[in-house]
């Protein structure tokens, strides 16, 4: 492919594990290490064990860059994490500098579903299309564009945080989010709210996706309305964007038959008549390596 | 400014009238031409008249390329009008292969929004910034991003159609527009179907300001009801590209201390709170003539 010429560190930051590769210019994983976030001991032993973790890997292979792929809000630009709520502790804290003085090489930050939104659009479910609108449907929504190769990050990085688009202002809210936002309503936690509305407290999303396989109504509800919400939202990204294919990718959507196919009935009824026929909707390809391979592609988007 | 160097002709083809101009490359209008529309004549009564004005203005100056705006949908990178509401009649047209094979010079398309949001984007109130989300709203509700001095097109030009972007799914719809459509309830239309509703047929939008700026309840509502679906609408992109500033144009956003700044309120509450420090929402400051400017910039775009 050769999007940035050499290989690449990839660090994929999560709120529950850290995964460091080195990543050759066709996107394959040549070596991986990992650890535990370890939340509980704040960002200072994390950024510790990221920098022991990509100084072993640079004693073993030429690498040019590091790129990270992280939660956001963060400010892609100045390199900082601000306050995601799925690394409580951190905040703003200056992550590229930190790293960058330590290893002696350029250092970039990227929102974390903007980096699985380059991999897919690139060598991923998106590879033939010039404009690439990334989903990942999870414990939270979340999303990236890739337009003509290159990733749109916005003004702080923080494009494609579809999670807080209103799609219903008369429906329910979450923590941290508006009322009747996107991630409140389509999200794997919002599933698993409903199913302890309908089947009592103790059952989660995962038996409401068992439940409708089998059959049952109730469980066919949840999953219905979820999706009537989700194609809200890929209708409204639709009509802002335009882009040539919609990748789905997260735990939630794994299920062709059960999510795909009636998702994509619900959406297109949505649409302009003439966006219709143009509109491709398709599975993520990669989606577990998504991630860090993303990340190790963001300083290809700078050079 | 130097986006492409040399002077180009912008036209901006409207339901009512066209426009035909000479722009220089510093968005200045030379020389102006133009025509009513005369929809009933049909399309290619236009595009004749289109012709004429080109070569008119190719005998006096030395132009480079030929930009057109025009109301979505349409195929920009096919130069084809498709089947645009507000010009009747016109199918499926292949607007620049017709004028090319006439004036022997590249011709461009653009989505009408889309060329007016190049002109906010590049010399008009977004010039400091270098991602800019252009709002209109007037008869109705369009858009444009332009992102490091690129204009988003999209996979078929219709980047920016917000108009059709649902804020709230139990609210009413209207004709080829989703229920609960931006457009719906928050454009100039809109504003005077609920005139109607309120003060009885025959009244108006332009009354609504009227009496609104003279304190009169029911109007107020009216326009409050307009702001806070926009304010929805506005959070929505936010979320979704993360734009510096969004820029508002059109018929009905005027009156600063009666539109932007109740708006501007709205708007922040719906925001992540990492991002309210940094939108910045202003008026559009070249509203006319940025549609035949923005046209004319068009083919800077491709060069």
């Amino acid at each position: 492919m050769g999007w940035w010429g050499k290989m690449n560190i990839g660090v994929d930051l999560g709120g529950t594990n850290i995964r460091v590769a080195v990543i050759d210019d066709n996107g394959i994983i040549i070596e991986e290490l990992g650890c535990s976030t370890e939340v509980w001991n704040g960002p200072l032993r994390a950024i510790e064990k990221i920098i022991a973790m990509i100084q072993k890997l640079q004693e073993k292979h030429t690498v040019q860059a590091v790129g990270i792929g992280a939660p956001g809000p963060l400010d892609a630009k100045n390199g900082i994490i601000i306050e995601p709520p799925n690394l409580p502790g951190w905040q703003n804290i200056e992550l590229t500098k930190t790293i960058e003085s330590a290893i002696q090489m350029p250092v970039y930050l990227e929102n974390d579903a903007n980096a699985a939104a380059l991999t897919e659009a690139l060598i991923g479910a998106g590879k033939e299309a010039d404009s690439v609108f990334y989903i990942t449907v999870s414990t939270g929504v979340g999303g990236g564009y890739v337009y003509g190769g290159k990733l749109i990050s916005g003004a702080q990085g923080n494009c494609g945080e579809i999670g807080n688009m209103i799609v219903d202002p008369h429906a329910i809210g979450a923590p941290n989010l508006n009322k009747g936002a996107l991630e409140a309503l389509a999200s794997g936690t919002a599933i698993g709210r409903r199913a302890e509305s309908v089947f009592g407290s103790g059952h989660g999303a995962k038996e409401v996706f068992l439940l409708a396989q089998k059959g049952n109504q109730e469980a066919a509800d949840i999953i219905d309305e979820a999706l009537s919400y989700l194609a809200i939202g890929i209708a409204n990204i639709v009509h802002t964007l335009n882009p040539e294919v919609i990748v789905l990718g997260g735990g939630v959507m794994k299920s062709k038959d059960l999510m795909l196919d009636p998702l994509k009935e619900k959406v297109l009824p949505l649409l302009y008549p003439s966006l219709r026929p143009h509109l491709k909707v398709e599975l993520a390809s990669l989606d577990q390596k998504a991630g860090v391979v993303g990340a190790a592609m963001v300083p290809g988007q700078y050079l």
